[in-house]
């Protein structure tokens, strides 16, 4: 990855019920990035909500982005109304191509996949979808960020800060993402270990499931249809 | 503090120039609460936009805010534009006088301090603002999360989502919380250990320091003012 002085231009897509941190989380980290410019594309330029209620805004639609240097994927519940919009996977195929690094956090990781950009890629996603990422033909990869060529994949949500603070040290070196980790004093103190599916107790890991267990169908049935029209074949 | 099934009113303070995350870090969290209603208030219901960009949207005026059982207050660069304010200053003292918890992220404790709120308590802010924390009368303390009282102190920026954790813990037991860090994934690997004064390279801490250095005298010179206007004797 070329480490240059030039600007860099940092997007991120946005749509209807994203989940919040999925964005938010790595744009504290990318828009401190020296010499880029961060900024959020959708649809059109109206405010989204996302899935627990807090209003984005785009800076400008789709069409108006410029050529990425960095696209930003992020997911959340939301990411099922994109997932067979070809405004939007045509949109990210297309930046995607020319970008230096592609980013997704979380199930935006399932938006890359519709794209059918996951083909042959290791990869990951939310533990709550990441039985779902054979079926965009990708390589599942159990870690907290995952790095593939060019593709950095967060896995759920607040992970979206440790492969952004990747994705900055990519970009310009380990001392630029180190003065962002200090600025935004990070050095965590989880309160508990429940935060992934090996560590949480089997009560607290039974009522996660069952609160997104809809999504997760909904996301199951989607995944088998993006297959087949990806021409994937599903694993049984 | 009184575990019952009563719905809970959580609300955030904002305005321009906060740091993104000291609000979206927590509300992640908050939100997800069960039986709870997270809202933002600003001085008007004019969006804002964060120190670096993002905008953001009040839902309702501080005027139209209920009793908040929950008051969160973030910082950010733009907390000095409301260390003035009475308007926003007399709301946090009111609202922090009827709420089950009042939480502050960042330098939010330094509105708190201005509100008055910090004499004899003890309390941590993020580590660029950390000496001034005397000014306002409160004893310095070196945690990641200080909780004094009804009080919840988390230092800077990320800090927030380890400080909302604990909120979610006192509001509505140890399980509940744990299923947020779940559903969120909540399970750091900061790729550095340069999160902190203590762990960061001194190339890297100069740089922090530096780019912070205006932002930090003006900081200063405002925490004098106050401790004027409260009364409070200025440590040597």
């Amino acid at each position: 990855m070329a480490m240059t002085d030039t600007h860099l231009q940092i997007g991120a897509l946005i749509f209807d019920g994203l989940d919040q941190m999925d964005l938010t989380g790595p744009f504290e980290v990318l828009s401190r990035v020296p010499n880029s410019t961060y900024r959020i594309f959708g649809k059109t330029t109206t405010a989204v909500r996302d899935g627990r209620g807090l209003v984005l805004k785009p800076d400008a639609t789709l069409a108006d982005a410029p050529p990425l240097d960095v696209l930003h994927v992020p997911g959340g519940t939301g990411q099922e109304g994109v997932m067979d919009d070809e405004d939007v996977l045509g949109w990210v195929r297309r930046q995607a191509q020319g970008a230096r690094i592609v980013f997704s956090v979380c199930t935006g990781a399932l938006i890359l996949g519709a794209a059918g950009l996951l083909k042959g890629r290791r990869a990951t996603t939310h533990w709550n979808s990441f039985h779902l990422l054979p079926l965009y033909g990708a390589i599942p990869v159990n870690q907290r960020v995952v790095i593939d060529d060019k593709f950095v994949f967060a896995s759920g949500v607040s992970s979206g800060i440790d492969g952004a603070l990747r994705v900055a040290a990519l970009l310009r070196g380990d001392e630029a993402a180190q003065v962002i980790q200090l600025s935004m004093q990070y050095a965590p103190e989880p309160p508990f270990a429940s935060g992934t599916l090996a560590t949480a107790p089997e009560a607290v890991l039974a009522a996660a499931r069952q609160s997104m267990g809809e999504i997760t169908e909904k996301r199951e049935q989607t995944a088998r249809r993006v297959a087949q029209r990806l021409g994937i074949k599903a694993p049984a």
